[in-house]
């Protein structure tokens, strides 16, 4: 289907300045790896700092980076000067998250004037193998017009 | 209907001893602040570390703690010997997630033999009044016979 | 916390209206049987014409009744002169759901401008007896300025 | 990727012969187009007698199809012998639903022992044209050894 077209032609340092603002993201060690039109990918080391209790990446880490990729795609698609928020989301985890990185892969499959719907696949990569862990659908929201609400 | 009976006397040394052991609780810099059989809170202070782009807790933080206290709520109700896995879970996002730390409170809908429904409130305490920010559902499996995943 | 105060009087009058318009509630043989500001209850007689395999009330057909009900819950809050849609929902079965008839019961858990959350439990009512068999969230969109797509 | 192997040779046989026991289907007119290992359609004329008030398929018939063909995608795959159930599902609605008919296109993402996760997509058909309307995704449960409960 081709790319689509951001109306934002700054998009990809709109992207990358939100994310260098987020301390929940560098409190858990993510980085931003791909910024596209309507496509992100965010990455996850899977060191102890992200685990549960049985040693696997917690769940809520995956989610953590699958929602923000979610989000991103989703901005990279809206206008400038409007903030993007996430109003739900919902994964399912489909193994355990064991390897050496995670690897969150987030596409627009809908991009409305106030709502965005986006999907995130995430892998687990252990010797340059990829395996799908989870898989989360998200809702965005377009915020306009609310003050310190702007990406 | 009154609080369900635990089949495990010791369900509150094993919830604590679980939480204990998550690096992501830790890094976050969540606390375990109640266990009951089927009924958990767990609180997390609003610092810039689980904070987005706007200044607001992360709605991934958000669902961290509300994630891992279903599961525990889930893991209270079940018997000895075993562990639990989210295997999915949603989260509705109603308000920004700003105050002085986030609570989270889930109790068990419903615990099955192999599944388990859980539901989270996360409310947002600012100077001691509480608003409800986020509702999570989750589904957590029993899992039995599996070495190394054993709460 | 009491009810919430409804912003068109006529809500009631409304929501009948509207749900006598939906060709599906008639096609699966659904009434709405409760009315109240934000809260919402129909209830779907447990025929074969609803079953699915294995002679349960088809999971879609009980998400059908509480979707609903969640969607009339959020407009009977609306101002007069808009339209309800549902922009996602989540369901989670907790039992085979058998009896006589199906209770769906949906309240408004958070009730935004643009944005509504709902919740709807849904019964199997055996014998005068009720049992939770489900639990919806959903997503209500106010819809405004879209010609026809008013209630 | 290519096609899944199906475990029992006859799943094709078996998902038609249960969904042709599925009084909910035959009420609302849905059609079972397409049997593959892990990948089902099903399609359902958009008449009056599916349509919510506005003149729209009803979101709760486009999770009728979606959430049924999910379920066949993930029976499709398992041991001959079981049965299969939805445990959860989520449905978001992309656009208002009009067209001659609607298409549910399902596959299986992930088959486990005991859970599937399947996600399908729903198409609105007009004049040979489809336009994406909705996504699901479902968790199925294997069901062995439960009298009654047999695919």
């Amino acid at each position: 289907m081709g790319a689509p077209t951001p109306k934002n032609p700054e998009f990809e340092a709109l992207v990358r300045g939100s994310f260098a603002k987020q301390g929940l993201m560098k409190t858990i060690g993510a980085d931003l790896t791909r910024v596209l039109p309507g496509a992100i990918e965010i990455v996850l080391p899977a060191s102890p700092a992200v685990m549960q209790q049985h040693g696997f990446v917690h769940a809520a880490a995956l989610a953590a980076i699958a929602d923000n990729a979610a989000g991103y795609a989703a901005l990279s698609l809206m206008p400038a000067g409007v903030g993007v928020l996430t109003t739900e989301f919902k994964i399912n985890l489909l193994a355990p998250a064991t390897g050496d990185r995670m690897l969150a892969r987030a596409h627009v499959v809908k991009a409305g004037q106030t709502l965005t719907v986006a999907q995130t696949e995430v892998f687990a990569e252990t010797a340059g193998q990829e395996k799908l862990v989870a898989l989360l659908t998200a809702t965005l929201m377009t915020v306009t017009g609310r003050p310190g609400v702007v990406d």
